[in-house]
């Protein structure tokens, strides 16, 4: 596969593993795309989907994929700690390989509207392809959930961008867009005082005046008698790791706190990586395209 | 391609292209083989082939290319200013993906029984390969050169690790080994002082009681008015690229001298990257795994 964008979808089906899997099948034996991962969780009662394909087959299974979900999951009777608001709750779609976020974004439009067509199913645009502010961030398009939506879109700040201007009665509303790969990042700090892992949280965190794509908590690890500052970088082309790795331990020199050591959770771009190389090293005209892995 | 060695065979060949693109040809069109790149130089009379493969076509491949270059270079009249010993100089197979550098050397020993029944020809077994210590080292295995390596192999010291005993006629003798991928890696400081650069060289080389797998000499670029620390990592597994980084710098200091930056020339293997993300984030438990285009 030449171009990669990553598609992440997630359905509100944790439970029935029966149903899981034909929704699942959608993404199976395609040619151009190419299944990396799914796992449900009884207790949200949801299921995660991590795809990979080249934009046209992603976007074909993709809309199969919906076509499954609305058919085999009745949000009347979905019950889950996790919010949700449909029977696919949320679709990102991630650029990842000679795609722009630009070109995701048309992915995700170009999805949202033939599945609204096909399935009779209302999608807002969140994140990157939000078409207004107050829809970029999900928890905000998602509250007041399944239950509260036809009443939230009879607002006129709640239309949605594609499909019936209601919810589909048993589907309910999807929310689509493009989005950067997330990093997931913990900074591990030499105390157990939680206190300060939760102030240096708040300096660094877009919420609190710090960084724009870095949202930020103080976590104890009992445990190891030690906290950490946990981060998501939303998009580490503009809030780079090593920014928030030396800011977290610039921080730290006033509580007399020592940064021990930090921790990637999951997968990381390996750009971020290079960033990083490039940032320490002082390294001069260094292009992704040198490492080795990249020309196989 | 699930497994995958590089081999990047050095051609007595760098002006007649017809020979040349019949040597290459042997890398083309192979199920499991994927020719890079190749260059020649027409002063160094040489060609230099990238080609990367899984282990068995390669072999398959490259004892083929030998064949041809035996047939199409005669070394008797061969002119240029590349030290050489044979029609095919040197042929290193270096591990890239799930291959260690103990199966790499198999295949180099196997491709030099397999080329030397079939051709007649003599091989030195070099660097990770080497059957002697002052047989790993390149350069002091083709002291002689060509002209010179008939009576070089009476010696004991020098009898060839496969087929006949003394020099090919025409092809002469080719040195064959596994080795790590190399990183050509270089320090800018902010003197135009060559000494030192040449001085700090000498505290990091191996040669000269520096690291293992460091070899590095002090060059001067003179259009920007800077001198530099050039290396070669020969193994970056075990002598790192962040450490020759912070040792320039240690030493530097002694001069009242700065680093300016870096500069990685060529390609690089993304574990070089990740070994270096590690070390300036104090990564714990990271995987190169955790590299999402990894699992592409």
């Amino acid at each position: 596969m030449n171009r990669i964008i990553e598609c992440v979808p997630n359905f509100s089906e944790g439970r029935d593993l029966e149903k899981i899997e034909k929704i699942v099948d959608s993404f199976r034996a395609k040619k151009g795309v190419k299944l990396l991962d799914y796992s449900n969780d009884e207790s949200h009662n949801r299921c995660v989907v991590t795809v990979v394909g080249e934009p046209e087959p992603l976007k074909a299974a993709m809309v199969e994929a919906i076509g499954k979900a609305v058919e085999l999951i009745d949000m009347t009777s979905h019950e889950g700690q996790h919010p949700r608001m449909g029977a696919v709750d949320v679709i990102p779609f991630i650029p990842i390989k000679n795609v722009t976020v630009e070109e995701a974004d048309v992915l995700a439009k170009e999805t949202a509207k033939e599945a609204s067509e096909k399935f009779g199913l209302p999608f807002f645009l969140y994140e990157k392809s939000a078409t207004a502010p107050h829809r970029e961030n999900l928890a905000k398009v998602r509250k007041g959930q399944f239950e509260g939506m036809k009443e939230k879109m009879e607002d006129d700040m709640w239309k949605p961008d594609f499909g019936p201007e209601t919810i589909h009665p048993t589907a309910g509303v999807t929310a689509i867009g493009a989005r950067m790969p997330l990093v997931a990042y913990n900074i591990k700090l030499d105390t157990n005082n939680l206190e300060i892992a939760n102030k240096i949280a708040r300096q660094i965190r877009h919420l609190s005046g710090g960084f724009r794509y870095c949202k930020a908590i103080g976590i104890d690890l009992e445990d190891r008698g030690i906290v950490e500052v946990s981060m998501n970088l939303t998009d580490y082309t503009k809030t780079a790791v090593y920014r928030a790795f030396e800011t977290v331990k610039m921080e730290c020199r006033r509580y007399g706190v020592n940064v021990l050591g930090s921790e990637i959770v999951g997968l990381v771009p390996m750009q971020a990586l290079v960033d990083t190389a490039e940032y320490y090293l002082g390294l001069e005209n260094f292009s992704i395209d040198q490492v080795l892995e990249t020309r196989l």
